[in-house]
Parts: C-alpha cells; sequence; structure tokens
C-alpha cells in the first residue's frame, strides 16, 4: 500500500551496487555465511554470489574459508567478514556518561570504554573535549584514520537529519549544538559524522543485534534522566520529516501535571523519567543512578516506598505503551535503561496496563522484552549509523586506490 | 538507517517489471504525463521510457497524443491512462453510511453513490446485501468483471492484514467478520477483494489526491461517530505487524474517564468523537450527523454551550495531536470527518494546543490542514487499494490474452 514509489526506476548499471549492498548487509548482521546461505538470503544466483563476493575478497573486505565438515553434500565455502576492516567509530553522550567504541565489519566490537560524568559538567566544550580524549585512549584509535568508513554519535537529545544538528537536549541544557563539526575538529578526522539520537540507535541496536532481532515492527523505549523512544517500521527507522520522530518522553499524559524540562506539562518523562521514581519513593530529584540503584534494592527487599514507586512508574509506562501499541502496532516492545530493569520486578504490572490500554488485536501481537545490550544500545546503534553509508554502497569502496594508482602512473 | 534491507537482491529480469510499476505509478498518480516528464519523475532514459510506454500501449492501457504547442523545442508526446481500463470497484461501510465507486486508471471517478443508513441496520448480512445492491446501481457494473484489477473495501473498524479480516468494529458491533469472503459472494465476483480500515485509507487518498499531496510523512485524524487515524511514513503506510497500525482514537487521555466501547476507559474518541462532541453542548447522546450539523450551525450563530463544545473538543483534538506529531515527526496533519469542520471554527484552539504539547523543532515543521476529499477519502482510497496490485507489478496485465490466444489455437 506504498503511497509512492519507493524505489527510482532501475537502469542495468545500478543493479550490481545493489547486490553488492544487500550481501554487504547480510555478512554484517550474521556474521559469517555460507555462500549458500548468502543466496537464499539475498535470492541472488549462485554465479551472482560468487561474483560479488569477488569483488569484496579483492579489496581484503571479506576472506573465505571451507564451510565445516560433516554436513551432507559438498561443503559450501563460508564468507567472513574482515572484522579489521573497514571499522566505525562509535561515541555517546548521555546525562552521566560518555562512550566511545571500536566497531568492525560483521559487527566485532573491538574495544568499548564508558566514563561516568558529573552532571556540573555538561558544557560543549568541555564534553567534546572529554569525548575526543577518551576515543584516542580505545587501542585502535590509529587505525579509525585509514580504516574508518565513518563515525557516529549518539546523543540524549532531538537531533536534526541530515545534518545532525542537535536542536534540543534538555537534560544536558543543550541548543542548536554543531556537534558533528565540533568533534570533528577536536578529533582531527575527515572521516563522515552522523549524529542521532540516542533511543533511535538503541533501537536500531536492538533490531540488528539485541531483543528484536528477527522483528520489523518495534517501539524501543529507555529510561534514563530522560525518556527516549525509537520507532521501527516495516524494517525501517521512523524518522519523520526530520529525524525528531520517537519523542514519546514528551508525550502528554496530565494536562495539569508537573512541569517537564522541555516547557511542556505532564509529559511522560515527568511521570515515568529516573526522578519520577526518586521523588516518589521519597529519595531527593536529582540523585542519579546510585539512587536509582538504591531504590531498586529496596524494592527487591520490600520496602514499602520502593515498591510503591515501582509500581507506580511501571502503571505510567505500561497505560503510555498502551496508547503507543495501538498508533503503531508493532511486534515487540523493547525496555531499554531503567525500564528494563524495572520489568524485572514489576513486569506485571506494565502487562496489566498495556491489556488494559490496547485494542485486543494489538495486544494480542507484541511482547515486551528488557532489552538485551543493556546500556551499550545506543553506543552500538552509533556503530550502525556509521557503517551505514558503505552498507547502501559498498561499490565506492571496493577499488579506489588500484584506478588512482594506474591514473597517477600514465 | 535501515535496519535491514528493504529491497531484495535484484536479478536483471526484475528490473523491466519494476520499471513497468515506476511508470503506471506516476502515470496513475498524475493522470497525464509528457515522455520528458516521465523521464524525469522515474530517472530512466528516453529509450527506457519508450519501450515501456509501447509496452502499455499495446495493452491498450494508455495512449498517446501530441504535446500542447507553443513550448520550445520538439513538442513531448503525451501519455495519457485509459480511463476505462484498468477500472477499480471501490465500497465502504462506514457507522451511519455505505458507498461505491468505480475508478479508472489515473483516477479518473467514474460514479460514486452513498446512502444513509439508519444505525439500527447494521447486521452485517443485512450490511452486504445493501452494499452490493448499492454497487450494481453503479452505471459501469457490468464492466467490473471484465476490466477491474480488485475491488477496495473501507469498513470503519479495525482490520487485519494481510487477509482483510474484520476483528473489531466497535461503533458497527461487529467482530471477527470475514467481509470479503461476504462481499465476494454477494457480487459474484471473482476480482480480488481487499479490505482495510477506512482511516488508513482515508489517509492513502488525502496523500495521493488531496490535502497531503507531495507529502511523505503524513498523519490523518478522522472524526466521525468513532475516531480514526491513517500514518504515512517516508511515503507508506504505517500498517505495523498486522494492518492495526494508526488506531489512534483509543489512545488513552484520561486514566479515569468515560467507558469507551472498545473496553478501556478515557480514550481519546471518547473526548473528541462525535458524541463528546454532543453531549458537551447538551445534546442527546447518538443524535448523528444532522445532531452535529446544529451544533456546528449554533457553533457559527455564537451559541455558548455550542461554541464551547466545540472549543472544548478542539483543545482535546490539539492535546492529543501534539503528542503524536512528538512520536511521529509529520509534515503534515489532515483533519477529516467533523475535525475539519472544526477546523474551520475553531483552528486557532487546535494549533494553540499543538503548540504547547509538541517538540519546537517538531511543532516549526507540521501544518495542520482540513481534509480535501472530505467525506470521499475512504472510498477513494479504497480504490487506490484496489490498484495496488497492478501498480506493484502491471506486466502481470500487459499481454494475457494474445499469449492465451496462441495457446489455444495450437
Amino acid at each position: 500500500m506504498d503511497v509512492r514509489r519507493v524505489e527510482p526506476g532501475l537502469r542495468s548499471e545500478s543493479v550490481r551496487r545493489a547486490n553488492l549492498s544487500a550481501v554487504a548487509r547480510k555478512l554484517h548482521d550474521s556474521g559469517s555465511l555460507s555462500r549458500s546461505q548468502l543466496g537464499v538470503r539475498t535470492g541472488l544466483t549462485r554465479s551472482t554470489i560468487r561474483a560479488l563476493i569477488g569483488e569484496f575478497v579483492a579489496a581484503d573486505l571479506v576472506s573465505e574459508t571451507p564451510g565445516p565438515l560433516g554436513t551432507p553434500g559438498r561443503p559450501s565455502v563460508l564468507v567472513n567478514p574482515n572484522p579489521d576492516r573497514p571499522l566505525a567509530l562509535a561515541l555517546e553522550i548521555e546525562v552521566d556518561s560518555i562512550a566511545a567504541a571500536i566497531v568492525g565489519f560483521g559487527g566485532r566490537v573491538h574495544q568499548m570504554l564508558r566514563v561516568e560524568r558529573p552532571r556540573g559538567e555538561l558544557a560543549v566544550e568541555q564534553t567534546v573535549a572529554d569525548l575526543s580524549a577518551l576515543a584516542r585512549r580505545l587501542d585502535g584509535f590509529a587505525d579509525v584514520r585509514t580504516e574508518a568508513v565513518g563515525i557516529g554519535v549518539a546523543v540524549a537529545g532531538v537531533v536534526r537529519q541530515p545534518d545532525g544538528l542537535v536542536l534540543l537536549a534538555p537534560n544536558l541544557g543543550w541548543r542548536d549544538v554543531a556537534l558533528g563539526h565540533a568533534l570533528r575538529q577536536a578529533l582531527g578526522s575527515f572521516v563522515p559524522i552522523s549524529v542521532a539520537n540516542d533511543a533511535d540507535l538503541g533501537a536500531l541496536a536492538e533490531a540488528r543485534r539485541g531483543a528484536a532481532r528477527g522483528s520489523d515492527n518495534i517501539l524501543y523505549v529507555s529510561g534514563a534522566v530522560g525518556v527516549g523512544g525509537g520507532i521501527i517500521v516495516d524494517g525501517r527507522a521512523l524518522a519523520g520529516v526530520a529525524g525528531y520522530g520517537g519523542e514519546v518522553g514528551h508525550l502528554p499524559m496530565e494536562p495539569e501535571g508537573a512541569q517537564c524540562r522541555c516547557g511542556a506539562r505532564g509529559c511522560w518523562e515527568t511521570l515515568i523519567g529516573e526522578d519520577a521514581l526518586l521523588v516518589r519513593a521519597g529519595r531527593a530529584h536529582g540523585g542519579g543512578r546510585e539512587a536509582v540503584d538504591a531504590v531498586l534494592a529496596d524494592a527487591r527487599e520490600d520496602d514499602a516506598a520502593a515498591v510503591e514507586a515501582v509500581e507506580h512508574v511501571c502503571r505510567w509506562l505500561g497505560y503510555g505503551l498502551g496508547g503507543l501499541a495501538n498508533v503503531l502496532n508493532p511486534e515487540r516492545i523493547v525496555l531499554g535503561g531503567i525500564f528494563g530493569r524495572l520489568e524485572a520486578l514489576a513486569g506485571g504490572t506494565i502487562r496489566g496496563e498495556l491489556d488494559r490500554h490496547s485494542v485486543r488485536a494489538t495486544r494480542e501481537l507484541v511482547t515486551v522484552v528488557p532489552a538485551q545490550l543493556a546500556e551499550a544500545a545506543p553506543l552500538l546503534g552509533a556503530a550502525e549509523l556509521a557503517f551505514e553509508a558503505f552498507l547502501a554502497d559498498p561499490a565506492a569502496w571496493l577499488r579506489p586506490e588500484p584506478t588512482l594508482a594506474i591514473a597517477a602512473g600514465e
């Protein structure tokens, strides 16, 4: 039921590039695959697969090894992405931590570093300097200059696409920050930098490598100081017209509710964010991760105030999920951040409210699961974002240098 | 930022079919186009366009006529879809009316009939018999048997995809109705029948031929007895895992609110549906179209109760739209049914609440407009649904009969 044609008219010369992209995506998603698995998953013929793989092998982007013995028939050749090239540098800025990782083709995580940061040090310049310093501590950082296809950045804010301007990050106190530009200067890098909302990237990572693998219709909702959402529809990120889609934290829930940092009243975030849990449990506002850990520990020990706070937040969480399920008809709802931990304590409460506030037909088809990648999801999603240009058109990476060398020799 | 590859690997033989589809969609969306316009819009070369058009001409699906004189350079040939073939039969079942239409390739509406029905006669058998009788009154009904590519049905309920089972139509009192099957029997037709939610189809029609033409990210919200929503993301209908996406009428808004026909409490529908307007204005629940007309007329005459009721409903309408805008980041919000009429009376109230309850960056990019196709939108969307199989792969319609004739002669 497409409203308009999604794919442009196809010329024959674009078929090779589309096929290279199909093969690269399958290898990246799965790690290693046999040639015959690649054929089944792409719908391409055996001879086409062989030719395409040949191009990747020549560029040292994949290797081929004999398939496992003991299977009937001729053993199929295994095709393995080269975990060292291309690479992606992933960066993340949250309200109370920053993180950096290097990830290889096929999804191998080479190294991941995270440091907590006090909430008082959130100025843009300081954050960029700290994040740049953290990235340089990564063992493979020198390789990023030569082998990286891109740098992906996850940030807890509303990010404009396609240019990556951080329009508003209420919990960081940022507005209109050209983060990609600042990071490019700090890192001294000429590799493309893409910036996106942390929850959108969390959804992407959970869809490719986590709790929603195999699902095409996903709602990812993650709780921390703020509440973020990432939505995947028919296998594609719901970005909206400028990339702001999925801002579920600012769903209005109580017309006369508490003031939200976004300027409105009664947003979902004021009812289910970290501070809502803390205040409901009688703790100080702004207590952060340690205070949240304490409430959850107390709830496990049946402390009445902590249990009631967990139940209260889980009721509002399930209530809002009911509405979102009606709008999106997802197959999987993935709970990230503190919501994944709340699910372990009071999953029944969340599901009960979801039962009450979603249409039965929709409810019957959706499962609610905790995130698998936990707090690493946005960072791993940032790596996926960095890989995207390569996966969409790997042809550009296949043989630039030989051609240049010939030209130079003439 | 695709999570998974959308297009399968492409073999050369699928290129022709994809290109035929691209051309058919452009012609269907635009009516007539010159060959050079077709080239620009599909990205295909002049010679490819000529060959593809030749196939359509040979099958009598398009004609070519000389382009307008007076333009500089060689006049381009105009390519015109044949409005008589293929055809689509469109049907619609609302709570207080049924409708039928015949629509041709290129969007020409041959005839459209609508009859009001008392709310007491909503039994499935009676409705199917009435709708079948209405369709047979259409002048071109005999041609449907030979020239129709499909029958599309819009229904005010939750419809499962891809099989079109009407799972729940609370305002019709229906549950688990195999409507397509019943209509096939009543119409004596062997043409494929597709059934979908009326608001989803309204969104499709407004996107292709109405107020959201040219937008790829659309939220359509339509008010009648119930409240329906249709969502288009990146040019594609947001269906969700089973086609239930867009059920915005059952967004929870008031935890302790009024009982909704869906079983839950405080759904958006209980705050902004026809009956909410009537009751707030001091009129009887269930008064229907005439009673709504009276409230709107009284509001135009500054009747205090009517004005207050309109304002109240518009506040809740704008409040909910704010949340949906945050989730979807749409470019266009199209108000259908009574909401289009309320917009003319109190559009400022709707937009004011939208201002307050959506993130600024999102708000700045969205315009709120009344539907252009008014109550015809779902019916016209049903025609688009019927055309979909043809538009997706017109090759199957291009030369079946010559081939059969040869086979029969051997």
